[in-house]
């Protein structure tokens, strides 16, 4: 069995290193010939958007997936609906912020307010009825913060339009939450739907900095529905594979934010936090295994080393700490891996991540 | 940094599985291409006791280590002391069942009767003091019970010494154990020593089948003793890496049977039980890492596929079950997979196994 990974980053990688054990291969298709799935996966080396590397690539997978969303779509429209999973169509909705959003609303999940935007006049009419504070986000394309301007003050309405416009856009309403939740689950080739735990996510400067799962202090209304708007979400795009759900805790409500067709950030907790990490669970659902226990063993931080690693004695000499490397070269803002920490409460896990975080910050470049 | 690993089958593959998200690559030294660790680690293919081949793994690696202890000596002593390890008279001594024998008297370590046999007189002579049953052993040369002839009769005599006679033997005690016991350790380039717990393992024709970790009711003084003789052995060879301590349980006295100088099959529950695992923990140890903790999470029994291994669908429908396949061609007695499973309690594990094993009989060709 070989599976097809578009994209040969540590989403790529950490696919193939949960493939190996099952015995299965993966190949990455990837314009990078250095790139940190090709350590442990085949490489197909060319531009996402070659279609005949695309055909290449499938002609020796069993099946195709991959790992970030902003796919060229045209390339794999050459794909058989079979031998490219998640299908299409989920990828084409997460592209799209406004999609994204209309999907979310026609499934009954509630969302920010937003408004299609594309002209400066549009821009001048929504902001009305949103309100300020409110975010211009750049439709398509948008990761890790980029493509985003918060306007915070009508003065601000131009220089948001000339630093983002010409792209179609979307303005949303600016959201009061608490708390930043994520929801991941894997809907198998049959339909059945497993999910993990509700994460707890912190973002810094657009890009998620630390998890924890469970997340604590969360009723069992809100878990039912966050249940609820990822099972509808998989259910309506005939999805196969894992899938993540971004949502505002707003203390009252959740309000969803995106969504990931893809393996995700704050699933990394699950490699050694769940009997079945989201990676293993993307392999099964999409080459038609049974799909694998999601419960959170022990309460499980996850945090990122971004723009760099701290030596490797210093986080090897951390107790009970779990080393993620991707060899990844450092750059500012760059995620080049993530350790975790496992506690028997959440309690001795809050007390357990600090001398991590310090010891993660001194070679952190944002 | 990179490691070379003299060997190529499945612990050499899951040394390098455990060296990856360190951020370590592997390169394997094998004679055959498609040799199992290939998949997930560079290779020079080579034969064993190509000393050339063995200087170029070295060239390319920061420290070079083996998975199999029937090693060619003469092809590394080519090697500087640091740059092999685990060190090269830790290999000679568990070479050699004689050797091994009068390491373990010398260091206090308790051990069946053995005698060294280099002729049938020498056979006759030792069978008097030594009592009957007796197992005949080649000193070197052997595992998985290839290269054993069991004495039940003085009338076998002639036909032990006709099957195995001709190279050095050993004539050892039969040992009326209750059960077999393995102790694995991994001691640094500093000196320090961790301990994983006891493990319980079931041998089928000689070849292991089933392990359960920790061991049940064992008495902290039999703890206190193996924990002794695993350290005495590492600390008086100036051992570096994993080693295995294979022991008898008698009841009332543990008796050393046989020592590997390397991870070991017995203590592949750790993958899945441990926060770090017998691979991460050599890998650590070689490349002067700290040491990780070697607590058992929760009670974790390991299966061998022995021979073949179920439809994978079957293996990933069982719920917590960890499946690890080596993609090995599957022969009669051949090791080509193992799984795990965990539970909150030694009586919880006993009833989740059977059905795994019955799953696993199904396949299995002993």
């Amino acid at each position: 069995m070989r599976i097809g990974i578009v994209g040969g980053g540590q989403l790529g990688r950490m696919l193939a290193l949960a493939a190996h054990p099952l015995g299965i291969r993966c190949t990455v298709l990837d314009p990078r010939a250095n790139c940190c799935a090709s350590d442990v996966a085949g490489l197909v080396q060319s531009e996402f958007d070659d279609v005949a590397a695309i055909e290449r690539l499938a002609s020796e997978s069993d099946v195709v997936t991959f790992e970030f969303e902003n796919v060229h779509l045209d390339a794999l429209h050459t794909l058989k609906d079979s031998t490219l999973l998640p299908p299409l169509d989920a990828l084409a909705a997460a592209q799209d912020r406004l999609t994204e959003k209309r999907l979310f609303r026609s499934l009954g999940i509630a969302t920010p307010e937003f408004a299609a935007i594309d002209s400066i006049d549009a821009l001048k009419d929504a902001i009305e009825p949103i309100g300020i504070p409110a975010v211009l986000k750049t439709r398509r394309m948008g990761y890790d913060g980029k493509g985003q301007f918060v306007i915070r003050d009508h003065a601000q309405i131009a220089d948001a339009w000339s630093s983002l416009g010409g792209v179609p856009l979307i303005l949303e309403g600016f959201v009061p939450f608490q708390r930043e939740l994520s929801i991941i689950a894997a809907r198998s080739r049959d339909g059945r739907i497993v999910v993990y735990p509700l994460t707890q996510t912190t973002h810094i400067d657009g890009i998620l900095a630390e998890s924890i799962t469970p997340a604590a202090g969360v009723s069992d209304a809100m878990i039912s529905e966050a249940h609820r708007a990822v099972s509808a979400v998989a259910d309506t795009l005939n999805y196969v594979g894992v899938l993540a759900l971004e949502l505002f805790d707003c203390g009252d409500r959740l309000l969803a934010n995106e969504f990931a067709p893809r393996v995700h950030n704050s699933g990394h907790w699950s490699i050694d936090g769940a009997a079945c990490s989201q990676f293993e669970n993307h392999i099964r659902a999409i080459t038609g295994l049974p799909l694998g226990n999601t419960a959170c063993l022990r309460p499980t931080a996850m945090l990122n080393c971004i723009g760099g690693v701290p030596p490797l004695e210093e986080l090897a000499a951390i107790p009970n700490l779990r080393v993620h490397l991707y060899r990844k070269n450092p750059r500012p803002g760059r995620k080049v891996g993530h350790v975790t920490l496992s506690a028997d409460s959440h309690e001795a896990l809050e007390r357990a991540i600090h001398p991590v975080r310090e010891c993660i910050k001194q070679s952190a470049q944002h």
